[in-house]
């Protein structure tokens, strides 16, 4: 049996006149793309030509839907209820859908962005929600989920397949959840270094905490940041790092 | 072979805290419904308490999209695009389609809304847009679109089935147009009258214009408006009045 | 020396072509208004309009800032840096103030509304980041703050004139805040014990408290709300209430 | 006598975590700025920062008004009224004014924007309402309005000073009007055409038109844009070669 990883990106996150990330180099590196559903990102514009581009690349689609706050770029914890993020969630899967639909493409799955991804991470009532709008509309969407949090069951809960998505370039607690941002120790920036965290999640199912304890934790799916300077040549190495050293990389 | 006539009304206009319509007392009347998609107006937690509702009363879903323009309520003509409202029909209704989805059920129609529905009934390219955006999501959509306009074509180049739309509180223009409303004479006020009005486009295919002459005119469907006060009662005198003149009152 | 109290209502929550409140009922009754300024509620001819009204009826021009949420009615509790709420007030009380320009007329005041309002009155941060945008902009503007809390202290620390509000329809704690609305007994519903409430704060700046404690509290200005059925007879009956105890109601 | 001329540049046209525009690098060589008010780019944090900006390079700050479209960046024509217009222009340049007042300084000018700025430049009604709106915030306020346009004397109607606009990269046509980019020879894309161009319009009060005319044009201050690349190098290479030729760069 293969190890394997699937590499995603958030996509499609340019804004009327705004254009954001670097859609273009990054996507030759990556095997599934969360596309912004014009909540906290995209237009109905930008959605096509991500859609578009990813197809092209034979790239597997997801939606990424997210707080209304376009200013925030739903980067802001709002106090949202659960019937509220149901909500949002169906309109947003749903206008992708059918973006995808009219390039005779269906979609792959779902991933929550930036303040909901944390809340639902930590709060079973949110996460439960997500899963649930995810279940209603199509029981065969993937929903990636923060590894070992709280979404993870609430996705299965609701009869869904989950992704436990890790991170190369952020550090782990004790607890297996991230550093938080603002602490020492939080970001890894050495490439060498985040290559290694993953490849010991993929063969062993394990991360080495901050403070060095060896924590279990699943990786099915590697989030990458499209936006920064060096995303490309940085996808790029984490791709033929994981290739040489054995690992497939393919969506899940 | 009976005569029929479908009843729709545009509901779900309410956003966030902002009620708008009368849409529980309108409901019972009609038979089809057009759903509004947050661009002109409507929410999600809007969209699918209105799905809720127009299920409940066994009425026929249809998307409503309309231009990015809440604060105008989508009646301000904008200089858009054919790709952009391409774009914007795709969203609004894929983000409707979801909300049925999730409550077991499916679209049964689209019309653009306001100032969209306006320009697509003068303006090819927009019609064109409208009519591929609808046919490339789910080619079993009717469109709605203005009697004897621009739009009927271009549903039909499509592939689409065209419902004629007909108003029974506008009076028309010799060559079948809708007076404009700033004109003398285009609001019908009197609910004998547009019974009549209406009766006559049914039975035999025309319209009597303000000029006195007999235009020809096609009516499937009769838009109704929920948002004035009586809309209720009208809705129901018209409905009665067509049943006791033989005419069945059904979705198309 | 005479008692005095200020009537406070917010108005101007309308949006384009969503109507709330029932301004013209309720502003022969108070003295002073809170205007909405776009990012709750509001647009640029309702804010005209407003201001219009308030000058037409002799009362103070108040600037009403909120949370970017107009979905939620800036009562959604968002995680705002102090940075971005001082940003926030200055463009809302901007506007607002030109608006009244170019009537001829200046702000009296500034209330923060609804999530921003009650976060503001516990946390330093933000309270001191509101208070001191308004001081920027003008140190004659006052500064309406939850009586007895941190708001009130930020306020004087900026050098602003503070104006200590309180509610006739809301319960008290032992501390002094406000019952939570979830619990029991957090809603007055009786006018008679509103008064009652009130005019012990005026005469004795104390308010018994919940749990029947009497607790110090001074009242400069009461809010009353003005989008509930029968808000136009609540605020007469305390307009009248008050001026026949012999108390003065009158602005700040 | 001296001759003058005046560089401005749109500015602050970015927007929550999207960039736009070389702010830094262009505004050494303007003596003049527009910057956004949120309506159709720009927000709170980046008035703020544009406002600073400029202050520290000594350059007029002026308010620069658009459309509410943030996805269509006001430049796709809207169907307001004077009316919408004056209210929105009120509350930009307000909310603006109060910006650069909590930075000790006050507004210089009002440019239209985009859409505005065209329609305004050929609609009697829009003009007067832009004119008016300005005039009723601070007759002292300067408009800045197409050379030659309908906008500049509805400004002078108004008791405005009007400084007229002129742009180095675009050609003429033989009324005085800009040849509509989607015509051959619309842009000016030389250097040294482009200087010459504003040259003449300073010395001897004309343009040479497309077809060959020469055109009377006054300029009073000539528009920079700010969003292209090499926008901060035309800028140098412009400013540089007004000094050389005797003209002073200064503002209105």
């Amino acid at each position: 049996m293969s190890l394997t990883i699937d590499l995603n990106c958030d996509m499609g996150e340019s804004f009327g006149p705004w254009v954001m990330g670097h859609d273009e180099q990054v996507i030759p590196w990556v095997t599934s793309v969360n596309i912004a559903c014009c909540f906290h990102a995209g237009d109905p514009g930008t959605m096509r030509q991500t859609v578009a581009l990813a197809l092209k690349h034979g790239v597997k689609l997801g939606a990424h839907p997210g707080l209304p706050d376009l200013a925030g770029f739903g980067r802001r914890v709002m106090a949202v209820t659960p019937e509220q993020v149901y909500d949002m969630v169906v309109v947003q899967v749903g206008a992708l859908a059918a973006v995808a639909r009219t390039q005779g493409a269906a979609l792959h799955h779902v991933k929550a962005h930036g303040a909901l991804y944390n809340m639902a991470a930590r709060d079973v009532g949110l996460a439960t929600a997500i899963a649930q709008a995810v279940a209603d509309i199509d029981r065969s969407l993937i929903l990636y989920a923060l590894a070992g949090s709280i979404q993870v069951q609430a996705g299965r809960d609701a009869g869904l397949t989950v992704a436990q998505e890790v991170f190369a370039d952020r550090s782990y607690q004790d607890d297996g959840s991230l550093t938080p941002r603002q602490q020492a120790g939080a970001m890894i920036t050495d490439a060498g270094q985040s290559v290694q965290q993953v490849m010991q999640m993929i063969e062993q199912g394990t991360v080495t905490s901050l403070s060095g304890k060896t924590v279990p934790l699943s990786a099915d799916t590697l989030c990458l940041h499209g936006d920064q300077a060096g995303a490309a040549e940085f996808a790029q190495r984490l791709h033929q790092a994981f290739e040489q050293s054995g690992v497939r990389v393919q969506a899940v």
